[in-house]
C-alpha cells in the first residue's frame, strides 16, 4: 500500500472526527495542544468501580452486555480523564464464533479446553459466524454516543477497538492455557509454526479474517482507532516473526486501515521486533517500558507515531520518582508530533488510583505546548 | 579498571589452564579452532540420566551434596560432549547463609518464607557465614579433576562456576516467591528500590559481598570461568537499571574479574539493556534469543564477547529448521574470535536429547576454521 492511500485513508477517520480528537491526531502524528494520554488496562481490577461491577458479573458477562461493558468503559474514562476510552472487552472473544470453547480460569488465566494442534482441527474453525460478535459493536456505539459531545477543554474522547494479532490468538489456541496443557514457552505453537505449514497458513488466514470482520463492526460502531494486541510477540526471535508471522500481520493491519482509521499496534518485550513490527504499517507502535521512548521511535523510523512507555510499576512509586519518570518520558518525545503518553504494558491490580490520576495530571501540565 | 589491568587478570586464567581451553580462549576473544558450544541449563529435567538422580534426590539435596551436584554436572556434559561443564548448584544457594531460609514448591518455584521488605530486615542478614557453601566448591573441585585430563581432540572442558546478580537476587529476596505474596511484575521490589534508598543499599552491597566470596570459593576450586545469571534483569527498564542496580553488577563483575577468570553476564528480555550490561566489564554477555546475535553483538561493543543464542524451542524443530537457525547464528557471528555457542535460555523439559546432541555436532561441523 502506498503512502498516498495510507494517507487518505487515515484522513477519513480524522474529518469523521467533530474537530479531530487529540488522540486521532497525535496517531496521525499531526500536532496537538498537548500530549493525549490514556492507560493500557485502565478498567481493570486496580479500580475500585470496576471491582464493584465484578463483584455481581463474570468477565465474560461484562465483555457480552453492551450496557455494562460501556459502563465500566466510560467509569473508567471518566475518573481518570484520560484523552481516550479503550473498549471493554478480551482478547479471546473472536474464539467462540470460530467454535473454540474457552473459559477463565481464577488463577490460570484463559483456558481452551480443547486446544488447536492438527490441521483437521483448524479447518473445523469456522470464520462465518463473527456477526455473533455485535455485542462489542453495540457497547462501542454507548460509549461513542456518551462521549459525542466536547469536553470542557473542546477535544472529544478517542473510541478505541481493539483485537489481537495472529500470532498471540494462535498462541492462546495452540497452547489452551495452563489447564489446557499449553506452555508459557509456546513449544507447541512454535512446533505448529515450524513443523506444519498448511495448519499455521490455514490457521492465520482464519485469524486475520475473523479479525478484519470484528474490527470492521467495531469502525461502524464508532471506534476512531483500533489497537491490535500481540501480547506474546516478544516470544519470538525477529527470524520467526519475520518468517511465520510479519506477512499475515501486515494483512491485518493493512486490511484494518482500509476501514479509515488509524491502527495501533503493540507487544511487549518488543524492542528487537520493533523495526519489522513497523514494516506492518501500523500508524502508531505501542512500546514497553523496556525500550527507552527515544531508540524505541528510531526503530520504528521517524514516519511512525509512538505509544508510551512508563514502566506501570513505577505508580507505585512516591511522587518525585514518579513525576521524574514522567518528564524524562516526555523529554525524550520532546514534542514531537505523534507521541501518545501511555503505559508500557498494563496497570496491574493493587496500583494506586491516585497516582494514575496524577500522571494525567502531569503529562496535561510538562507537555503543554 | 584500566584494560591493562582486564587483560592481565585474564591472563592468569588462561595460563593456569593446561593448554588454555577453547571455551576460555572464546571468552577472551582469542582466536580458537572452531567455535565452542555448551548449554543453558544442560543438566535439567529434559534428560533422563538426571530425572533418574531426581527420583532419589531433592534439587537442594543434589546442590548440597558434592558427589551427586559433580556427577550431574559431568554425565550432562560428558552426555552432550559439549566444550563446558557448569557446575549444577542453585541461584538461591547464598540465601541459607544469610539468614534466609526458602524451600522449592512444587509448581511454584522457589519460596521465601519472610520476604525482606524492610531496612530492619536487611540489617539481620549476614554476610560471615559464606563458608556454609563451600559445598559447591568441593563439588567444582570433583568436576575439574574429572575433565582436567584434556579429550580426544586435545582440549580440555572448560568449568563454569557460577552466582546471581544483584537485582535478580534482590527479587527473590524481596518477592519471596509465588507463595510468598511476590509477584512476577516485581511491585515490592521496586518499591523498595524507588522509595527506600538505605534498605536497597545496603542490600545490594550485602548481595555483593557474599558472591564475591562465594565466586572466590568456586575460583579457587578450579572454575575457570564464572557466569552472573541476572535472570530478571529484563523487567527494569534502562533508567532504572542505570540508576540503581548497574553501580551495583559492576562492583561485583569486576571483583570477579579480579580473581583471575573471565566474566559471562546474562540474562533474558535484555535487548535494550545490552549496551548497559557491557559497562560492567563483563568478558562475555550472553543474548537471549529474542536479539539477532549481529546486532547484540553490535549493542554491546566489539570489545566484549557474546554467548547465544539459538530459541531453546527451535529444539523441538525438524532437522532442516534446526540446522538452518543454528547455521544463520555461525554466519551472523562470522567466525570473529569471541561467539560462544549456546540458547538464548535454557533448555526446557521435553526437549529431545538427540536434538540438543546434534546442535553440538552442527556447531563442530559448520563453525570448523
Amino acid at each position: 500500500m502506498s503512502d498516498a492511500i495510507v494517507e487518505s485513508a487515515a484522513v477519513t477517520a480524522v474529518d469523521r472526527e467533530t474537530g479531530a480528537s487529540r488522540f486521532v491526531r497525535a496517531c496521525l502524528r499531526q500536532p496537538v495542544d498537548r500530549t493525549p494520554v490514556w492507560f493500557l488496562r485502565q478498567a481493570g481490577r486496580y479500580m475500585p468501580e470496576y471491582m464493584a461491577v465484578r463483584k455481581h458479573h463474570s468477565l465474560l458477562e461484562i465483555c457480552r452486555t453492551p450496557e455494562i461493558a460501556a459502563e465500566v468503559t466510560i467509569t473508567a474514562a471518566e475518573r481518570l480523564d484520560v484523552d481516550a476510552a479503550i473498549i471493554f472487552a478480551d482478547l479471546l472473544l473472536p474464539f467462540t464464533p470460530m467454535g473454540l470453547d474457552f473459559e477463565f480460569v481464577a488463577g490460570e488465566g484463559p483456558v481452551v479446553h480443547t486446544p488447536v494442534r492438527t490441521l483437521e482441527h483448524v479447518k473445523t474453525l469456522r470464520t462465518d459466524r463473527v456477526e455473533e460478535l455485535q455485542y462489542v459493536a453495540r457497547a462501542i456505539e454507548k460509549v461513542a454516543t456518551h462521549f459525542s459531545a466536547p469536553r470542557a477543554d473542546g477535544d472529544t474522547l478517542g473510541i478505541i477497538g481493539f483485537c489481537g494479532a495472529p500470532w498471540t490468538l494462535a498462541g492462546y489456541m495452540i497452547e489452551g492455557g495452563k489447564q489446557g496443557g499449553g506452555d508459557r514457552n509456546y513449544i507447541e505453537t512454535k512446533k505448529m509454526m515450524y513443523s506444519d505449514g498448511p495448519a499455521w497458513s490455514l490457521l492465520m488466514e482464519k485469524i486475520v479474517t475473523v479479525l478484519v470482520a470484528y474490527a470492521q463492526q467495531q469502525v461502524e460502531a464508532g471506534a476512531d482507532v483500533i489497537q491490535i494486541f500481540d501480547s506474546w510477540v516478544g516470544k519470538l526471535s525477529v527470524r520467526d516473526y519475520r518468517q511465520y508471522c510479519l506477512g499475515w500481520t501486515t494483512e491485518l493491519v493493512q486490511r484494518i486501515k482500509a476501514l479509515g482509521v488509524p491502527v495501533i499496534y503493540f507487544g511487549v518485550e518488543t524492542a528487537s521486533l520493533l523495526p519489522a513490527m513497523s514494516e506492518t504499517g501500523a500508524d502508531v507502535i505501542g512500546l514497553d517500558w523496556r525500550t527507552p521512548l527515544e531508540s524505541g521511535w528510531k526503530a520504528v523510523g521517524a514516519g511512525c507515531a509512538v505509544q508510551g512507555n512508563l514502566d506501570p510499576i513505577a505508580l507505585f512509586a512516591q511522587e518525585d520518582v514518579l513525576k521524574q519518570q514522567v518528564s524524562e518520558i516526555l523529554e525524550a518525545a520532546a514534542g514531537r508530533p505523534g507521541h501518545i503518553f501511555n503505559l508500557g504494558h498494563g496497570i496491574v491490580p493493587g496500583t494506586p488510583v491516585e497516582n494514575v490520576i496524577h500522571v494525567v495530571e502531569l503529562v496535561r501540565e510538562l507537555s503543554a505546548r
